[in-house]
């Protein structure tokens, strides 16, 4: 047998995945966890990705005529008890303020103060539609205040027992949009038109491919009459839900009264909507872009595009930087985000560190390049095959180009690999057996498979969900395991 | 006595500043008191004022090197008791988790749940010294590592008793910028120069005009070595604290043990610094800015920084809206800021709306300049003496210059009405005599008042505190009012 190819991160994927995602986010230095309970520190690399994503998506909802707003942080416990069903889903999870003041113990340690107790406690809010909702219940007052399409990004905080980095975190980061609408007509289609901009942020910007349908009842956002959903699959089999898009018909507005005069002069309840995404979709890229030597960012979205490496000689030092200065900022003349890494180190070492970040495209600068004022360039997700020397000016006139094709060979590959791995099948001993022999990834089952007596047992014995109805497959459940 | 003129805020700053302040937040339809002791809600309109704000300093802190991340919403109560002076300065307004889950108590009500209490509880961030300070020490191990600028953009909770809109509220918007150097020399500079970037984002892009010092032992920030800061004057003769700058030197670094190995090989402490500024600077501006019809939005940061009126008759309303359109697409063409107001409403309830939000320049597009491709303009810190008629291109081909000139006249404007209310004294009794007659704005004193056996009463009586050690008056300190 042949000597095993070394690879950056260790164990490769398929040794151990889980170990694997931890060790990619590592040596990207995207992200740690922190002191608190399970919550994370987004380290400089990992929140200029996310703040590349936020631009991106932000720009999409204002298109679409969401306003951006900010609430409260703490939500009182009297509106989160409004609906039901919001209720039962987020009592579990909630982090409780109960003091206002801390003082110093018998033992000369902090504690809350006693005569500081709150006498009404609030939460910290898991989602925002309660405290969103009361505020709609004052703004709209005619037909005429709608649609009103509001959105925050902001910090929630749902107090989770098993967290992993980005994927599940007690505190995270997210966008929350929350519209109102005259009509159910209206709420249904702004709900479904939300969830094709999370597709279309997925699939366009961050390579990600997606299925987009409706979750099953049980997978149901607390209090929502339907919940739709954009499902990516991971290397390991495992789907991740990656953005969901509710229709709250009028749920909401009926236990909180966002009541409206209709053009019929009689009062009417608003339908609304709610629809987020998170840093958990970081976890989602790295699970599906990341490779045995580390993270791989679709350009568009990628901290750095392009990375200049300078190789220096004792003797050639000032010609090799000035030039590769020369480089940079040509490239950031052309609203390339470039980085010129002149970190004393050895070259070898900045090179790993690029390779494990991802940045999309490596050029090297040594003294023959310098001298020929050629470039020679890689491409990440192709590796050193891509390895190619041309002149400057041919490099510049094709960087766009390159990052284009890249974006568009990434979610190619990407979604090449997901197609594999749907399968179909026609009764539940088939889909058992196929659990049986590890994670194929995605089935479609149909009614027959469904109302098997057994259904329940295979289900739960292999960790399977309904990742929700298939908007392209009438009729069928997209099953998988998921994170 | 002639009729006092209507104006769109009442009462007038004369009458009653703080309502007033009030009234034009309300008018403005920036933000609103919220159903949370002491929270406010940024509405759309304030929100989008923040986020132009956010863009511009958040451009300036990175080309300073400074690069954003994330850190945990929550503080555990040992690391808040690190530095003695830190805890004393925030421990009496802190928000105290005690809980992670919700249950319903016999009453049927939501309660904490008795089972799920913290063993040890978290601290919402006031203020993130220790947190991020925790990470650096991780994060630093070399001389090669320093420097390290860090910043996040977050809400922070201080629980206040008495709140006012963006002035003090108990949740605020903020960014917080936290770096660390090898030497105490790199300290205080980058503390210095990270002032100068707020004096140049309150004066060059807010039109508002500071006046920089250092603070007295006094009013530091708990823990600094020295505490820079920009202050600014108010209408109402009042002081604004509008920024802070702090030079920790190694007292954060030595209690959280922020180490490096030095040049030398001997292991040093780090020498730190933080700096921020919030919402707060918002409420500054409506009380520098505003007059008694409302909100005057400086062009840099203005949400809007043209509307376009379409003042329509039965039959010219496709003329009229259609040149409007096009007037509105040539602007945006130009990158501005601008919005045509085809709300269903009466054309002076429109104008009233711009007037009173401040909108920088308005145009007004009736019949008449349809016909004749004209546009009559106004620009709101003028008013209706500024009103003039021209054709479109030469409006389109000066909107910059009047955006500008706009720009430059509010901060001139500004800087006179300060400069105005700055006074010198010579005696204490020559102070009490000023503040006895009302507000006078700012004061410089020298030694000899500060020295005077009465010094503190006289303070006290009349409310004032010091403001700082201004830099251009050296053995002076600035005293007034304050916010």
């Amino acid at each position: 047998m042949g000597k095993k190819p070394r690879t950056a991160i260790t164990p490769t994927r398929e040794e151990n995945f889980p170990e694997w995602y931890q060790q990619v986010i590592k040596a990207a230095d995207m992200a740690e966890n922190s002191p608190v309970r399970g919550c994370m520190i987004i380290k400089p690399y990992g929140f200029a990705l996310w703040e590349n994503m936020q631009g991106v998506f932000d720009g999409m909802i204002k298109e679409h005529g969401v306003q951006n707003a900010y609430f409260p942080l703490l939500i009182p416990l009297e509106f989160i008890s409004r609906e039901a069903e919001h209720v039962e889903g987020f009592a579990k999870e909630c982090a409780v303020v109960t003091h206002h003041r801390l003082e110093q113990g018998a033992d000369g340690k902090l504690q809350p103060a006693e005569a500081a107790k709150l006498e009404e406690p609030y939460v910290i809010r898991p989602t925002s539609e309660t405290i969103i909702g009361d505020s709609m219940a004052r703004w709209i007052q005619s037909y005429r205040d709608l649609p009103l399409k509001l959105n925050q990004w902001c910090n929630v905080m749902r107090w989770e027992m098993r967290t992993r980095m980005f994927l599940r975190t007690s505190e995270f980061l997210w966008q929350e949009g929350h519209n109102a609408f005259e009509t159910a007509e209206e709420a249904r289609e702004d709900s479904l038109k939300m969830l094709e901009a999370y597709r279309h942020f997925a699939e366009d910007y961050l390579a990600l491919p997606v299925i987009t349908g409706e979750k099953t009842e049980d997978e149901r956002f607390p209090g929502a009459v339907a919940t739709y959903t954009i499902e990516a699959l991971m290397q390991d089999g495992k789907a991740l839900q990656a953005g969901t898009s509710h229709d709250l018909g009028q749920n909401f507005s009926k236990s909180i009264g966002i009541k409206f005069q209709g053009r019929d002069g009689a009062e009417q309840l608003a339908h609304t909507t709610s629809w987020g995404i998170s840093t958990r979709m970081i976890g989602g890229m790295i699970m599906v872009h990341g490779d045995d030597d580390g993270m791989i960012m679709p350009p568009k979205v990628a901290p750095h595009q392009v990375v200049i490496l300078p190789m220096v000689m004792d003797d050639n030092e000032e010609q090799v930087m000035t030039y590769a200065q020369k480089a940079a900022d040509a490239l950031k003349e052309k609203g390339i985000r470039v980085l010129l890494d002149s970190r004393e180190m050895r070259t070898s070492d900045k090179m790993w560190d690029a390779i494990k970040k991802g940045i999309s495209v490596r050029v090297e600068i040594g003294g023959r390049e310098a001298e020929n004022g050629e470039v020679t360039s890689v491409r990440r997700d192709l590796g050193r095959e891509s390895k190619s020397t041309e002149g400057l000016d041919a490099f510049l006139n094709r960087v766009e180009l390159t990052l284009d094709q890249m974006q568009a060979d990434m979610l190619q590959a990407a979604k090449a690999k997901r197609d594999d791995a749907i399968k179909d099948v026609s009764s539940l001993a088939e889909l058992e057996a196929m659990f049986k022999d590890g994670h194929p990834g995605f089935v479609r089952i149909d009614a027959v498979v469904r109302n098997d007596s057994d259904y329940e047992r295979v289900m739960k014995e292999y960790s399977l969900t309904p990742r929700c109805l298939p908007f392209d497959d009438a009729g069928k459940v997209l099953i998988a395991k998921a994170y």
